[in-house]
């Protein structure tokens, strides 16, 4: 069956509130400094209203990669959960504004589309506070087998497993992408999260996970190792295909032959904001992969699209990914 | 992707006792006539006591449609949960011998392989008394996404619905089936079972279930009216293709447009045992689809195999199918 779509993507469907901040307003709110932390209505209402010249727009890990892929040229569909109010509307246009197929029904009641209030401090470091609302009304019915089927790659967040209605639903697309012979690719998604569901990831990693995005904390929190190297050992003998981000140290690329590929970082005049990193480089890999490039030019794929966005406040790309990589020759 | 096998059957691996009883013998051991009723090892162990002259032989509703596929000559495997004890090595032995692919893993410890005590009234009418034991042990992880889809055909038997983790291990199939775009069977099995889970079925039928079979008492279970008449009016409002077997009054098949094909039932010499007479009759009309035959035709080769396994005592054919299709010049 030839694929409809080069990646689906599944993820929180997450308005972003974006904010500059100082290390003290972090202390000052007890936010944990460059991870995602789950709060409830509450202290998102409380810390909407602390932040101080706030800009919004539409996120999500998972969304923010196929916005990417957009950007590049793929074709991409996204399924995720937002309730049929302002932000969630205005997610939806978003998505389908730059070309991301999006028709999860929207929930008609029940809590409201979800935040991330997300505090920038001056290093460039994005800490995050998510608010999951809407996010947790994602089922088993939303996902549509042949729709994940028709996809080349079934790409999924980590975070989906801090809800059990998501998590069946994830399970339920790992098979009809297993099913029609696809690829399945999985975002450790945040160091924390690694910690909440190791066992589970791990066991996803022997027969269901093909490709795995993680950034260094997040592969050291999932081998329980301290430094990078053992970790990259780990990620070797794993029979898939890992892809390590570290951030200004560049890449790093672990093929089921246990090969390694490094790849430096791409040059940043300013690093203003790294929201969405993780998210962009996702989406120029799974691009080059999609476009059976090697696995070196995959890697500088993400590169450009994760240098990109850290040069701007938000998560998703301001400039044509597909321009970027044409200027860079690839 | 091309098909590996014409059909995939899931189900309850079970071993039959079957002895011939008289309708007083029921009574006395309060066994409720001509359906399924699930029973405990203690009941069990009374039964086969009590069953004078019994026979055993491999059963379990998808597996004898699987045998009879494999004695038609189509390319099936079957999953389904046996423990590694006596019985349980003589099914998995049963199926490879007829060429049925089986590989599911056998259950080290826990409950033993299930078994089916089955009293044969003079009338030809059977009872069974199903004590599931190692069935129960069948999970999602027992059931390989890419093998699924690599079936043209997915048969799953409603018995399934009577254990939690067989129920997810077939939610999960039926998400590997669809997303590979195959399509799904689904036998309702015994108007109780029916009545235990009337709703859910309903519920899979509404997109994930294609090709329904299912005797007169379950059609008017499953609708919920006393006649055929207001049945079959159902059958034909649903979207998909309602095969219903109404005993020496042939079969009765609902296309998705509405149509309906009636087919009388082969002739029998000598009615024995009914034992196996649907599972035989859904082999044959699989067996029909995967080469592409008329409706018609297909019911005729589901009335023939009905017929062969009705003339003899156990649940799967004695004679080559494929041979008596060959003399009926189908």
């Amino acid at each position: 069956m030839a694929s409809h779509y080069d990646v689906l993507g599944i993820g929180n469907a997450i308005v972003d509130v974006i904010f500059a901040a100082s290390d003290e307003f972090l202390l000052e709110h007890t936010i944990a400094k460059s991870v995602m932390t789950l709060i409830d209505e509450f202290r998102a209402a409380r810390l909407v209203d602390a932040a101080q010249n706030a800009t919004q727009s539409s996120g999500g890990s998972a969304a923010n990669t196929m916005a990417g892929l957009a950007s590049f040229g793929a074709h991409g569909c996204f399924v995720g959960k937002v309730k049929k109010d302002r932000l969630g509307r205005e997610f939806a246009e978003d998505l389908k504004r730059i070309g991301v197929q999006f028709d999860t029904r929207m929930a008609a009641q029940g809590p409201s589309t979800a935040c991330c209030i997300i505090a920038v401090t001056p290093d460039g470091h994005r800490s995050m506070n998510t608010y999951l609302g809407a996010c947790r009304e994602l089922t088993p019915d939303d996902i549509n087998s042949a729709q994940v089927g028709a996809a080349s790659v079934l790409y999924v967040e980590g975070y989906m497993w801090d809800d059990e209605h998501s998590k069946a639903a994830i399970r339920k697309a790992i098979a009809a992408a297993k099913g029609a012979g696809r690829k399945v690719a999985f975002t450790l998604s945040d160091p924390f999260c690694v910690g909440r569901y190791r066992d589970e990831f791990l066991a996803l990693m022997k027969g269901d996970i093909d490709i795995l995005f993680a950034n260094e904390e997040e592969a050291k929190a999932l081998f329980e190792v301290e430094n990078f190297a053992p970790a990259l050992e780990a990620a070797r003998a794993w029979d898939g295909l890992a892809v390590i981000t570290r951030s200004e140290k560049g890449c790093v690329v672990a093929d089921p032959s246990g090969a390694v590929h490094m790849q430096p970082a791409e040059p940043v005049a300013k690093l203003l904001d790294t929201t969405g990193a993780g998210d962009q480089f996702a989406a120029g890999f799974l691009y080059g992969l999609s476009k059976e490039r090697s696995l070196t030019m995959c890697a500088r794929l993400g590169s450009i699209a994760a240098a990109e966005v850290i040069s701007h406040y938000g998560a998703r790309p301001e400039q044509s990914l597909k321009a970027l990589a044409a200027k860079a020759g690839l």
